[in-house]
C-alpha cells in the first residue's frame, strides 16, 4: 500500500461510505444550504449529492461500483462544508455482497457482478411504519421466506384497515398543526434506512415506493416543488444503499392531482441525481381489460428512462406481448393477493397465487406475490407485514429454487399451444407449464434431432420426478391429467446418459 | 265445424304437416323438378319449398304457427305436383309444446307462446353419425341430463378420435367413388329428421350447423352452387321442425375455401327461405385475445340477419361487453370442455366448466356445456355422445333450476366490484357470484330504501342457505371465504314478512 493511503478510508465495494460533516444549523438547512461531493476513480467523476440530518449534521454518502483508489473533495455554499478532500480505498466485496441489481439480457435482471438475479417478491407496503414488535416480527417472516424484494412505501398509508397513525413522519410538524413541507424529519429518515440495511442485511431488494394515493396527510398532493424537493432528498440519502429499486409509484394513475409531465419530470430527477443509476419503474391501477371503457392509458413504459415495466394486472398472458412490446423486464407487481378479503383484489386462492407465479416465469416475466387474510389483530401482511399465513410461500419458495437451478427463460419460438405457458432456453431447456388445465397427454413438438430428459412438476405438492426414457421431436408424454403440472425438458449432450 | 272442413286435415299448431306427393323419378328430381305451397290463413301466405325425396316420392312440410283455417295449394314445373289443393284445421298446441324459440326481451330468448326459454346447451356435433346402439345411449343421457339444446352438425366429422365413416352421407355416392353433388341421399336425410324428431321429443333444441370444416370427404369445400343447393334442400326439408336453429357453421374462419360474402349470402337463403324465421347465428373459431396478432375478425354479429352472437372465447368476462356492442343475445356455445384431452380447449376441470355457466349467466349471457374425457372406448360426449362422465352437468341441472325459478337477468348499473358477476332485475332480483374469489365478507351496495332477504349458494355443493335477517343499501354480509359462491337478492315487497 502506498504510504499516501494510510489516511484512506477502507470501503468495501458497494457499500456505504458515509462523510459526516459539522455545519450551520440556523436558518433552514434543508433549502438553504447546498452540499455535494465529487468522487473521482481515475479519470471517471461520479457528483453526489449530500444532505442535511438535523442538529448541525449534514452527510455524503457514496456507493463506490469499482475496486480501488477513489478522491473526493465537497462543494458547498456554506464555506465550513466546501473543499473537504479525502481518499477511499474501495475492496473487494464480501461474499454474499454481488452489488445493486441491474437488467441483464434485455428481459432479466442480474446483481453487478454478473450473478443473475431472479425477483421473487413480496408486498408489505408500510411495514416499516409499524413500531419496533411488528417490524421485528416482519423481518423474522421475511428471513424465513422465499421472498428477495418487497414493494413498500415510503410515505405511510392510509385505506380500509389501515388507520393508525405512524411513528414518524417525513417532514416537520403533525396532523394536528400541519406539515413544513420545507423541513424534513430526520428520525422518520434514519428510521427508514434502518429498515432498509436491515431488507439488505437479509438479501431483500427495497422496491422503494416514492410516492402513492393512499394518503390522509396531504404528501400524496404536495406542490410540484415540494415533490421535487422531497424526491432529491430521498434520492441522497437512499441512493447509497445498494438494495434500492426506485418505484415512482404505486398506482399514479389514482393521483388526480399528478400529471404525466409529472412522472416524467420525476423520472429525469432520479436519472440525474442517482449516481448509480438504481433500477426505476411505476405502477398502474387502471387496466385496459377491466377499464375498457376509460380513455386512461398506462404510463408509457417504453420511455427511456424506465428500465423494467411494473405492471399490475390480473391476468398473466399477457406477459409474453408486453415483453415484445416494450422489450424490458416484465415484473407484474401485484397480480390479486392471496386471501379472503371484502375487496376484489385481495381474495384468490393459494392455489391461483402460485398459478400467477407459474405463468408469469414460465413466460420469461416475474410476479410479486401479495398476501390479505382477515385476521382478529387486524394485521395483514399486504400493509403492515407481521406473520405469513397463506399457503403459496411454500410453493413459491420451491419454484425460485426450480428457477436458480434452471437457465433465463426466454420465448420459444415452438408453438406449444395456447393452454400451456413455455419458458425456454431455446433447444436446451424448456419448463412447460399446463396451469389449471390438465391434459391426460401430450405430443411435444420438440427441435428435431435433439434428445431430451423430462422431469414432471407437481407445482402444488412441489414434487419432481424424472419421466423414464429419453425423448425428441413429437414424443408422446403421460400426465396425470390434474392441475398445476408442468414438465421440465432438459437437452442431452452427446454421449450424455439421461440421469 | 263447417261442413267443408271435414276434409281438412287436422295439425297441432307448430307440429309438422306433410303432403307426399308422387311424381317424376326420372331425370334428376332434385334438380329438375321444382316443388312449393302456399298456405294461407285470412289473408297472411306463406310460401313453404317442398324437396324429392327419392322413389318419385315428393313432399312439402309446413308448420302452422297460428291456430285456425289454413287453405293451400301446390306450384311446381311437374304438371301432377302443380295446383294440389287442400285444408288444414290448425287445433291448438298439446302440453309442453310452446312453439320454436326466439328472441325474447333484446337478449334473452322465449318460446313462441311467450315461455320463457333459459338456453342449457351442450355439443355433441356427431352424434347422430354414430349407429343406433350409441345414438339410443346419447338420447338416453340427453333425457337425464339438464340440457335443452345440442350443438350438432348436419355433415360428419374428421377430426382426432374421429375417423370412423358414418353411416349414412348426405349425397349420392360414396368416399371411394366420390360424390354425386347434384343428388340427396333421403335416408341419410330420414335419419337426420329421425334424430331431430327425438330431440323434439325430449324438449330439446336442435343447433344444427350447416357447414364445418373438420371434413375429408369434401362437404367443407362444395361449390358456391352446391353449397346453396344443399342449403335449400336441407330448409325444406327441416324448417317445419320447430326445434330446429340454425347454426351456420361451427367455427367458419377456419373454413378457408368461403369468404364473407358467401356466408351473407347463407344468412340470406336462410332469411329467404325457412318461412318460420328459426333463430340463425354463425360461430368463429379465432379470438382477438388469443389470436392478438392475427388481421382476423369475427363474422359481425351486429347484421341484421344474425339473431343472436354465437360465440366461441374462453374468457366470459366479455359477455357484457358483448351484450353492449350486439345488442342480442349472447350464447358462449364453447368455452373450452370439461375433461381430460391432450388438446387445450378439451382439458378443464368440471369446477371451471360450472364457473363459466355461472359468470355467463349472471351477466345476462348463456354458456354451452362440452365434455372431453378420454376413455378406453374412444367415445367422447363432445363428438359421439354417448355418456356423460363428468361433475359439471349436476351443477349445471342446479344453475338452470335457479333460472327458471327467477326473472332473466340484465346488466345492474350498480357496481358491485369486479371480482363479482352479477346479473338483475334492477331493484328487484340480484344474483352476484364471486367465482374462484372467495371474500370472507362484502358490503352490498343495494339501492336505498328496498329490503331484501338474501340467500347464500353454494355453486358447487348445490347448497341454498337462506341467510337471517333483512338487508339493504351498504349491509354488510358475511361469506364462508371460499370459491363458488353466490348470492341471490331477492326484494321483500310492502309489508312482506321474510320468508
Amino acid at each position: 500500500m502506498n504510504e499516501w493511503l494510510t489516511d484512506a478510508y477502507q470501503i468495501e465495494q458497494w457499500t456505504r461510505f458515509e462523510l459526516r460533516l459539522q455545519g450551520p444549523a440556523s436558518g433552514n438547512p434543508y433549502r438553504d444550504i447546498r452540499l455535494a461531493a465529487h468522487f473521482r476513480h481515475r479519470n471517471r467523476v461520479l457528483e453526489v449529492d449530500g444532505f442535511y440530518d438535523g442538529d448541525g449534521q449534514y452527510c455524503v454518502r457514496f456507493m463506490p461500483d469499482t475496486q480501488g483508489i477513489w478522491t473526493f473533495e465537497t462543494i458547498s455554499n456554506a464555506p465550513e462544508l466546501n473543499g473537504i478532500k479525502g481518499t477511499l480505498n474501495c475492496t473487494e466485496p464480501a461474499p454474499g455482497n454481488h452489488g445493486p441489481v441491474c437488467v441483464d439480457r434485455i428481459y432479466h435482471f442480474a446483481y453487478a457482478d454478473g450473478t443473475p438475479f431472479y425477483p421473487v417478491g413480496t408486498t408489505a407496503y408500510v411495514w416499516h411504519h409499524q413500531g419496533e414488535e411488528l417490524e421485528n416480527q416482519t423481518l423474522n417472516s421475511l428471513a424465513n421466506s422465499p421472498f428477495n424484494k418487497i414493494r413498500m412505501c415510503v410515505f405511510p398509508k392510509h385505506y380500509d384497515y389501515n388507520h393508525k397513525e405512524p411513528a414518524f413522519y417525513p417532514f416537520q410538524g403533525s396532523p394536528e398543526e400541519g406539515w413544513d413541507f420545507d423541513s424534513f424529519n430526520p428520525a422518520f429518515w434514519r428510521h427508514l434506512e434502518r429498515r432498509i440495511q436491515d431488507l439488505l442485511d437479509l438479501g431483500i431488494e427495497a422496491d422503494l415506493i416514492l410516492f402513492h394515493p393512499y394518503d390522509r396527510w396531504g404528501f400524496a398532493s404536495m406542490s410540484a416543488e415540494t415533490d421535487d424537493f422531497y424526491l432529491r432528498y430521498a434520492i441522497a440519502r437512499l441512493s447509497s444503499f445498494r438494495n434500492i429499486w426506485w418505484s415512482l409509484a404505486n398506482e399514479y394513475d389514482l393521483m388526480s392531482s399528478k400529471s404525466s409531465k409529472d412522472w416524467d419530470r420525476f423520472f429525469r430527477i432520479l436519472l440525474e441525481c442517482d449516481p448509480y443509476q438504481h433500477l426505476r419503474s411505476i405502477h398502474n391501477w387502471h387496466n385496459p381489460e377491466i377499464h375498457y371503457r376509460s380513455n386512461l392509458h398506462w404510463y408509457d413504459h417504453g420511455k427511456p428512462w424506465v428500465t423494467h415495466a411494473s405492471i399490475q394486472h390480473h391476468d398473466l398472458k399477457f406477459v409474453r406481448e408486453w415483453r415484445e412490446l416494450y422489450r424490458k423486464p416484465i415484473v407484474v407487481d401485484e397480480c390479486r393477493y392471496e386471501g379472503d378479503m371484502n375487496h376484489g383484489w385481495g381474495n384468490i386462492t393459494a392455489e391461483r397465487m402460485t398459478e400467477c407465479f407459474w405463468e408469469g416465469f414460465t413466460q420469461g416475466g416475474y410476479v410479486t406475490h401479495g398476501e390479505t387474510y382477515l385476521h382478529s389483530d387486524d394485521v395483514i401482511w399486504w400493509s403492515h407485514g407481521g406473520t405469513l399465513r397463506g399457503d403459496s410461500p411454500g410453493r413459491i419458495r420451491f419454484l425460485r429454487k426450480l428457477m436458480e437451478e434452471g437457465p433465463r427463460l426466454d420465448t420459444s419460438s415452438i408453438n406449444f399451444k395456447w393452454d400451456a405457458f413455455v419458458g425456454c432456453a431455446e433447444g436446451e431447456y424448456y419448463l412447460v407449464y399446463f396451469g389449471a388445465s390438465r391434459p391426460s397427454y401430450r405430443v411435444l413438438p420438440l427441435p428435431e434431432g435433439n434428445r431430451y430428459t423430462i422431469d414432471l412438476i407437481d407445482t402444488w405438492e412441489m414434487t419432481v420426478t424424472r419421466l423414464e426414457g429419453e425423448y425428441g421431436h413429437n414424443s408422446r408424454v403421460n400426465l396425470p391429467a390434474k392441475p398445476y403440472q408442468a414438465l421440465r425438458i432438459m437437452k442431452l449432450n452427446e454421449g450424455e446418459e439421461k440421469a
